[in-house]
C-alpha cells in the first residue's frame, strides 16, 4: 500500500533525523500521562442525536462565550432543537443546524442578541506555536486545550476544524445560538473575532463532514428532504447519570504537550525529508478521549 | 435564515466600512474580465470517472512536477487506473486512490521513483499574500493560478484544499504517481516540500470530501466493499473532441486579482466587524470556470 505514512499524532516513531532535515529534528513526543487527562464537566457537553440515532458531541466553551453558552444551555434544557435539522452543508466550509424555517419562537430567557463575545480581554494561553500566522501575531492553547489567537492584549478562539460557532445576521446581530455551525473544511480564520465561537465537536465530526453538500447558495439544501433531522440536543447533565458520555480533555500546561507541539513543528518521523520548522495551530489538536 | 452571509468570493457588496474596522476596508474587488480567463490545455486535465458515472476533474501541474506528471499521463494513456478504487478517506486529511492491492504492475515507461519534485529552484509568483504563514516566509500565486510558498530561493506548491499529491513510502521513495491523494480537510502544509504535488481538483471535490471515512488506521477502508470503484481515468486529450470538458483558469497577473487578494485579507463586506488584515493562501482560491 502506498500509504501516506507516519501521520499518527502520538505514534512512537524512530527519532532518527530525516536525510535532508534543514532543522534539528525534535525528539519523538512523549505520550500524555494519566495526570494530563481531566474530566469535561457534564454541563459542558452537548449531545446531538441525529436521525438513525447517530450522535455528535460538542464540548462547550463557557469561559470564552458565557452569554451565548447560557443561551445554548437553555435551548438544550427546553428541548428546543428537537425536531429541527441540519439545513446547510457547504463544501470546505461549514455545516449548520437549527430551525430551517427560522419561525420557531425562542424559549423564555434566551436572549436574541447577547453582547458580542468575539474576543476576551486577556490571553490565558500556556503552550504557544513558534511562528505567527496570517490571522494572529501569536497563537497557543489554553491549559484546558482551547486554540487561541492573541495580539498580546485580547485573545480569541480560532476557527479550526470542528469548532462550533453561532451563526448570525449582519451586525449588530450577534446570533442567539439557536443556529450553530461547525467547521468542516480549511479553517475560515477570517471569521475569528467576528463570530462567537462556543465549542468544538469532540466526537462525530465525520457525520457532519460527510453530509451531502447543499446545492443552493451558501450550501443550503434545496429541499427539506435533503436536510438531516435532529432528534434531540441535550446537555450531558440532563441525561440519566448512567447514560452520560464521559470525555476528558488533554491539559496543555505540561512538558509533554510542549514536546508534542515541537514534534508537530519539526517532524522527525522517517517519512519526512524536510520538517517545516513551524505549524498552523489548526494542525495541532490536543485531542480528547472518551472513557464511556 | 441565520445564514453566515457575505461569503461569495466575488459578491458585489457595499464597500461601506464595517462598524468596528481596525484596518482600512479594501474596496470591493472587481470581477475578473474576459481576458483574465485562459484555456487549460486538454493534456493538463485528468477526467476521473467513478462508479455511477460521477466525475472528478483534476488540473495537472507539469511545470512543477514534470517527471511525476509524465508518469500520470502514461498511466492514463494506458487505462491503468480503470478498475482500481478510492481505498482511503481520512477525515480532515486526504482521500487516496489507486490499486488497493498494490500488486498491479506499472506499465512500461512509468518510472517507479522519479527524482523528487518537492520544490522548484525559482519562484514565479506574481500575486503575493501580505503576511507570512507558519510554513513559508512568503506565499503567492503563479500567473496561471498555482498556490506557492517560497523562501526567496526555491518555491513549492502548497497543500491547499483540493490539491493532488503523489502518495509514497518512506524516503528514498518518491512515489510513481499510481497512488494519488487529494486534500479534503485543513491544509496539511507539513507535507509541503515532502511530497510531489501534481495538480488540483477543479470540479467534483465534494465527491471525495463526502466519502464515508475509512475506519482503519490512516482512513483505510476495512473491506473492499467500502471502496469506491474507479471506472476510468483519462486525459481530456484522449477523449473524442466533442466530449472534452473545457476549463479555464483565472490569471493572477493583473490588478483585478491583486484587488481580490486585498479584499480577502481585509473583508469589507457588511457582515464583518473586524477584518483580519491578512489571509492564508489556502483561503484564497483563484478558481476556474467550466465552459462546457
Amino acid at each position: 500500500m502506498f500509504a501516506l505514512s507516519a501521520l499518527g499524532a502520538f505514534a512512537a516513531l524512530p527519532p532518527a533525523p530525516p536525510a535532508a532535515a534543514q532543522t534539528a529534528p525534535a525528539p519523538a513526543a512523549p505520550a500524555p500521562i494519566e495526570a494530563d487527562w481531566h474530566d469535561i464537566p457534564d454541563s459542558e457537553i452537548l449531545v446531538i442525536t441525529l436521525s438513525g440515532g447517530r450522535q455528535v458531541f460538542v464540548r462547550l466553551a463557557p469561559r470564552y462565550a458565557p452569554g451565548h453558552v447560557a443561551n445554548i444551555r437553555r435551548l438544550a434544557a427546553e428541548g428546543w432543537w428537537d425536531g429541527t435539522a441540519i439545513y446547510r452543508a457547504q463544501d470546505n466550509y461549514v455545516a449548520q443546524w437549527g430551525d430551517p424555517t427560522d419561525a420557531k419562537p425562542l424559549p423564555p430567557l434566551v436572549i436574541e442578541n447577547p453582547p458580542a463575545e468575539y474576543e476576551w480581554p486577556q490571553y490565558d494561553g500556556v503552550a504557544g506555536m513558534s511562528r505567527p500566522d496570517p490571522y494572529a501575531p501569536r497563537t497557543g492553547f489554553s491549559a484546558d486545550g482551547w486554540p487561541l489567537g492573541t495580539d498580546g492584549k485580547a485573545s480569541w478562539l480560532t476557527h479550526c476544524y470542528g469548532m462550533v460557532g453561532v451563526a448570525r445576521d449582519n451586525p449588530p446581530s450577534t446570533g442567539s445560538g439557536a443556529a450553530l455551525y461547525a467547521v468542516i473544511g480549511h479553517a475560515p480564520r477570517h471569521l475569528d473575532r467576528n463570530i462567537a465561537l462556543v465549542g468544538r465537536v469532540i466526537q462525530g465530526i465525520d457525520l457532519l463532514s460527510t453530509l451531502p453538500r447543499g446545492r443552493e447558495a451558501l450550501g443550503l439544501y434545496s429541499t427539506a428532504a435533503e436536510q438531516t433531522p435532529i432528534l434531540s440536543v441535550r446537555l450531558a447533565s440532563q441525561l440519566p447519570e448512567d447514560e452520560r458520555p464521559r470525555f476528558q480533555y488533554r491539559a496543555t500546561d505540561n512538558p509533554r504537550f510542549a514536546a508534542f507541539i515541537a514534534a508537530r513543528e519539526n517532524r522527525a518521523e522517517a517519512f519526512f525529508v524536510r520538517p517545516a520548522g513551524g505549524a498552523d495551530i489548526c494542525n495541532v489538536d490536543p485531542g480528547v478521549r472518551r472513557l464511556r
